[in-house]
């Protein structure tokens, strides 16, 4: 396969040392354990791509496309070793074009460059998954971030994509009209198919107007439960949020030692308000009176745009700023997502379960949505507190989904989250994904072991690579 | 097969005979044209269509389901005769929750009926496609209208259907989470294929908040460059818009005659403003200023509800007013989409080929979407009156296409869009959509003939039926 890859590509474009290889073989965001794969490629164009998968079906060999590895799942694990396509030198924004506001780039294209680039013409692109994604990253993932309760998620903001199928086969996956009805939706069915069923070469997305005017708050409550009536009473009021994001007082904690800010030892909402200055003034005035009608402890304005990119950043790095409160431990992240009314009832059973667990656990959401993660800090190499993390994970799980919620509202399935989709699908859906999966990547090339449960895995795969994640 | 649905359905749940089966041969919206199903069938239960479906696949008999038949592209034709599974039996409104802001429906409840219930909660559902459509049309379709440059098209407002597979099998594509990640997005591959993949016999849907304020301003332009220029500069400006719909000449000639109102003859856009009094206020002064910039001759608001609803009725049944100006003709719909900057291209390009047409074209679009109507008025039994609507409709979606624009925002495929598809997609991409129905209708039971070229069809099919469209 080296010696075909080598045909294909560079000497410069092929990682086959074990050194090099070693770190493809970690998922460096979640306790998922891994083995690198056989060899590391950096395609610079589609056509390479394509030629890449080609020989890779063709040996049956496993193809994991992988971004800058900022996703928390294990989606770019290569539990059965074989062909690593890194496409993070495709990095080309190929066209920017105001008027139409939309954008095609390459899938190794990291969205903070991107927004770097738009900024000159007023328009930004509204996901924002953590910091480094690649927007080819995005799109298999299906990220939204912070703005999504104002933008949608990553599905929303994809016009058609450039996939290239398993047996090398590239299909481009719509217009660039921004309504389509022609065909099937090719565009929702790969954006969130975390690589099982086509490699993201290029996007084309769509872009928004920067704000007219942005402003944070911060408010505090007395309990958990207060916190996210709050912001139920919010969305419900009608204002159309810039972002809300809800941070418990375990977060709190941790953003004040490691950003350095001094907020009180409660939950804390902040808020983000956009658009006209007389829309803030407007949406502000009736947050506030949600904010006092749940006991809100206080009210505070970040003061000025550095206040505000700061307290930004504070909640954008929540989960290294966990992570950093006992570097002993690692932090497992979790993402469910529930029917907007029963936020409250899940933070607080949540906040139950996890005062009677020996582990520490951490809060936070953009609860606008319904969505929420929970970090917990545990040893990896303590069985004891592994199986607790677990525990508690599956127990959040199993409460969101019995309140007709999701397993996963933006991290993604990867090798995680595979065990949980029997309970909130049913099987006879599943049938049809497993449908799907076979009529696009018949051997079973692409990303196997993810996403979904009970897929063929590609002839000459590792086997006994796979150990457990 | 008759016998076999009798032991389904009770007797009133059959239709037979052909007095009664001869309106179900038709398109009423179109000039496509059909023959009557072998029977209609009345389901009321998801249970009841899943024995419908099992029997017809086992029988290779194809099965065509249907809502209020409002569609335009010919959807819910039955070229191939077979069974016609009509939904509109099914019309419970199952549960609205508004805390949560969705709500859950059978497949036959109107949109309309569905937003007189969901008013007293403050809330209602976006779409708004042509009067009397059901919910389960509107999913098979994929629908959107005048609301969707503000909410989207139908796929952003649903949360999860129950859809019954060819073969008889029930599946739920999702939870009630605003977000999620978890499995393929079954969701939007349901949406929008137009009943050719499943039957949605139940949507949970999002909900939206009933405007704080609207407010609804007509602005008259001396050409339809101007027009489209300055629709262009609004969506360009950042305002928020809730509707912007451009009417050439013609069509307000006809909005003139059928509704009676007294606009000059000339193109004009009707703008709806939609929120706090404060935003609707700073909305309209910034949309003034681009009417002003691109020649705008007039802007006019209307000056209370009642006026302001008078119009956008006049709006919705523009369709019907073309129709209207000329009852011994039928009017040929189109509906192209286009990016927001090739708009004033397309429409001064179709307004010359229209000029030198004898057929009278008249124009209305979702113009803030890129996406433009077209209703050519012809005689269907006139040979080169018909060959011309179809030059017509052709010259203008190559346009579009050319322009990498759609050959369908929002009205579909059905049997009058299927030629177009290679074009716009390519064969490879043609290949997955028909690789992913192969997978989930192996034996071609749904909908036979619509949405993609080149799909098989069921072995009962009445091939002698399926005359030229």
């Amino acid at each position: 396969m080296i010696r075909q890859l080598s045909g294909i590509v560079s000497e410069s474009q092929l990682v086959t040392t074990d050194v090099e290889l070693e770190p493809y073989g970690r998922d460096w965001h979640s306790y998922h354990s891994g083995v690198p794969p056989d060899v590391v490629v950096f395609p610079t164009s589609t056509a390479q791509v394509s030629a890449i998968l080609r020989a890779c079906n063709d040996a049956g060999f496993p193809v994991v496309a992988r971004g800058a590895g900022t996703s928390l799942e294990g989606h770019t694990t290569t539990p059965y070793r074989g062909v690593c396509v890194d496409l993070s030198h495709m990095d080309a924004i190929v066209s920017v074009r105001p008027d139409d506001m939309d954008a095609t780039v390459q899938a190794g294209v990291r969205w903070q460059d991107f927004n770097k680039a738009l900024a000159p013409h007023g328009l930004f692109f509204a996901m924002d998954p953590g910091p480094g994604a690649t927007l080819g990253g995005m799109a298999g993932t299906g990220c939204s971030g912070t703005n999504a309760v104002r933008y949608g998620a990553m599905k929303a903001n994809v016009l058609s994509l450039t996939v290239v199928l398993a047996d090398g086969t590239v299909v481009r996956t719509g217009s660039r009209a921004r309504k389509s009805t022609a065909g099937y939706d090719l565009t929702s069915l790969f954006v969130g198919s975390e690589g099982t069923l086509g490699v993201v070469t290029e996007l084309t997305v769509k872009l928004q107007h920067l704000p007219q005017q942005t402003a944070v708050a911060v408010a505090a409550f007395p309990h958990i439960r207060a916190a996210s009536d709050a912001v139920l009473a919010t969305m419900r009021s009608g204002v159309h949020m810039g972002a809300v994001e809800l941070l418990d007082t375990n977060m709190i904690g941790a953003v004040n030692a490691q950003s350095g800010f001094a907020y009180p030892a409660t939950p804390h909402v902040f808020f983000k308000f956009t658009g006209s200055p007389a829309k803030v003034a407007d949406d502000a005035a009736r947050v506030q009176a949600c904010i006092r009608a749940h006991g809100g402890l206080d009210f505070q304005w970040t003061p000025d745009q550095a206040a505000r990119e700061r307290l930004w950043e504070a909640r954008k790095v929540a989960l290294w700023s966990a992570g950093a409160m006992d570097t002993s431990r690692k932090v497992a992240t979790t993402d469910v997502c529930v029917p907007l009314s029963r936020l409250p009832d899940l933070m607080a059973a949540m906040e139950g379960r996890a005062a009677a667990s020996p582990l520490k656990v951490y809060a936070v959401g953009h609860v606008g949505d319904g969505n929420v993660h929970h970090f917990i800090a545990f040893d990896p190499d303590d069985a004891g507190e592994l199986r607790e993390a677990k525990a508690l994970n599956d127990f959040l799980v199993a409460t969101a989904q019995g309140m007709d919620g999701t397993c996963t509202g933006e991290h993604g399935v990867g090798v995680g989250k595979v065990k949980y989709l029997e309970a909130e699908f049913g099987g006879a859906a599943l049938d049809v994904m497993r449908a799907v999966k076979a009529a696009l990547d018949p051997r079973g090339t692409l990303n196997p072991g993810k996403k979904l449960p009970g897929c063929a895995v590609p002839a000459a795969a590792d086997a006994a690579a796979s150990a457990p994640h």
